[in-house]
């Protein structure tokens, strides 16, 4: 048997520990230097795994609006992350030890959390295929969930239809820059609502829509007035809640489409604050409001991934990321989001080497 | 040109003036005795008719929850009604002159107003015919808007299928018991949530719907949560707003959809109350909030007619209403009904002798 556990040809450096980062205490409101922990533990070697597990070396991981959601002790579409355990988190890494040797080198992708190792089952590998001229790293953003998300938000739960009017709230951040962009394509007259002028500047010059800064003087409401001028909302993209929700309710078309992606205006309140005190506008305008899981739509992840990758290919959609080098700044890429630092996805390179290991494996695919 | 004018051999009893209930100011929160005025005017006789309009003697005329924002300054689907004019509400009456003889003595609706006489163009007559079996009244509450508005709100916008599990507040109201009923119909395991004993023992007794009293000691949640026990909600059908649908809000089943129809616990404040604290739960139960205007599947009503007229006949809708006698009563009526006094369809009888005077119209069809 032992020659089922031979090296390769292809080399995937392995140190003999592991970086981890766990949940340590439940935040209360926002995320503090309590909330998480480093520790290290030791890297399985091939015997360990037998051969029905692989060895992953994490390259990139993910920080997601919705990880704020997972530290809490509520039970929602998935179950919080334990105190102690690893932080969930989608990666993209390499098969650095296997029992099958022809596996070694291969890129993979799953929610490896935030670690420099992690044994996989075989059985649930997910190997990547990077579309040609594309990042590697895409697949967590443009082509990962981020991107899956504004596609089946804003096409089949909004059911976008070509030159309609869109608003997206969170419009600089990974998924709404998505959604702007899609919009773009179908011809919509988009506006985007994003947190000073940085981002503002973002979304005119390099995404070509219109911003409204929610930080600004005027405010959301007048900003998105007169943005908007006679014009009024077929489809809202809200990633925000709050009253950026309720300025978007006073403007809405006969028959808008309000899709319900997530609420971060409130995901660090420790009670929940005031839902849209104007929703009631959903009956004069024979509107709706729904909330989506975007695993409900996995059967037609492909055809949207195959989608999306042409987009990116034919410049119609930039995939912007937001990137932090070294895993044990994860914490702080994620505070940075929920302060509304990032412009585009947010993207922790493990360590240094990972970009080189990527782009490598990459290019023999 | 005279014989046109010649009288009937159906008499309809005019009088000399016409009692009018106009809104002299507008509420700042609840209707007070300030808020509505009465006067009396001058009944146009049939020469000022011409030929192009008749006098109309209502007989009898409602009061809605919809009434509240017509009171208010904000331009919604409707113009709110102004200062001095007579407030709107729809009605029942006697057609009482007219150029045209044989139409003296047939029974119309229209949006008449709180008045004992009006003047309606030829052109805008509707006219009723009262399903045999059924009292005149029904076509201002089941066969009319309240009854529409059950209808298409439950079976169009909520979608509802057979057996699912309905959930309805102001369930002892004009809309909400006629939802009740329907979703019966359906075969649906029906809640309804009302205020107070008398209330819920008529939903239990008369419906048969399980009720929960929101004034109850335990509340609506806990009330909401024993009625349910291990069920969730397919459909909440909403005329409340408020604690009420929070409550909801926390036991959607997988894709529900909350019809939004009304919020009456908010018609009432000067400032918004806050929006659901927990609409996020509409993306971890993939739902959606959904509001309707009624005139839109207007060309819908006949066979919304027809069908709820059936169901009338054959017993399993129960057409409750609750009448005043008296149209200077109507405005305490209306407050009666913010109250949560009523149960079922709230109408004024206009006069003593209205009732005899319809229902020998009703008899001659």
């Amino acid at each position: 048997m032992n020659r089922l556990w031979s090296t390769t040809n292809i080399d995937v450096p392995v140190a003999d520990k592991s970086l981890e980062v766990y949940l340590s205490q439940r935040p209360d409101e926002g995320i503090t230097s309590e909330t998480f922990g480093t520790r290290y533990v030791k890297v399985a070697t091939t015997p360990d795994l037998g051969s029905d597990n692989v060895l992953v070396r994490v390259l990139y991981v993910s920080a997601d609006p919705a990880m704020r959601g997972w530290l809490g002790t509520r039970r929602s579409y998935v179950k919080p992350v334990a105190i102690g355990a690893v932080m969930r988190a989608m990666g993209l890494g390499i098969i650095a030890r296997c029992a099958t040797r022809s596996l070694v080198g291969r890129l993979v992708m799953g929610p490896f959390g935030w670690c420099e190792y992690t044994v996989v089952p075989t059985s649930k590998l997910q190997f990547v295929r990077i579309p040609r001229g594309l990042s590697p790293t895409t697949v967590l953003g443009v082509l990962g969930t981020t991107g899956l998300t504004a596609y089946f938000g804003l096409l089949h739960v909004g059911k976008l239809q070509k030159n309609e009017v869109v608003v997206v709230s969170a419009a600089a951040g990974a998924t709404g820059s998505v959604v702007a962009q899609i919009a773009k394509i179908y011809g919509c007259f988009v506006v985007g609502i994003a947190g000073g002028p940085d981002k503002c500047a973002y979304l005119e010059k390099k995404l070509g829509i219109v911003a409204v800064d929610y930080k600004s003087e005027d405010g959301v409401n007048a900003g998105l007035k007169q943005a908007l001028g006679d014009k009024s909302i077929d489809v809202y993209f809200d990633n925000v809640g709050g009253n950026i929700l309720e300025a978007a309710l006073k403007r809405l078309s006969i028959g808008a489409r309000i899709v319900v992606c997530g609420g971060i205006s409130s995901y660090n309140s420790k009670d929940l604050p005031p839902g849209p005190r104007n929703y009631l506008a959903l009956i004069s305008s024979r509107a709706s409001m729904t909330g989506f899981l975007l695993y409900d739509f996995e059967e037609k992840f492909p055809q949207a991934v195959s989608q999306l990758g042409k987009w990116i290919v034919a410049g119609k959609i930039v995939s912007e990321e937001d990137e932090t080098v070294g895993l044990q700044n994860a914490p702080e890429a994620l505070q940075r989001l929920f302060q509304g630092k990032n412009t585009g996805k947010v993207i922790i390179r493990v360590s240094e080497e990972a970009e080189g290991i990527c782009k490598n494996a990459s290019a023999r695919l």
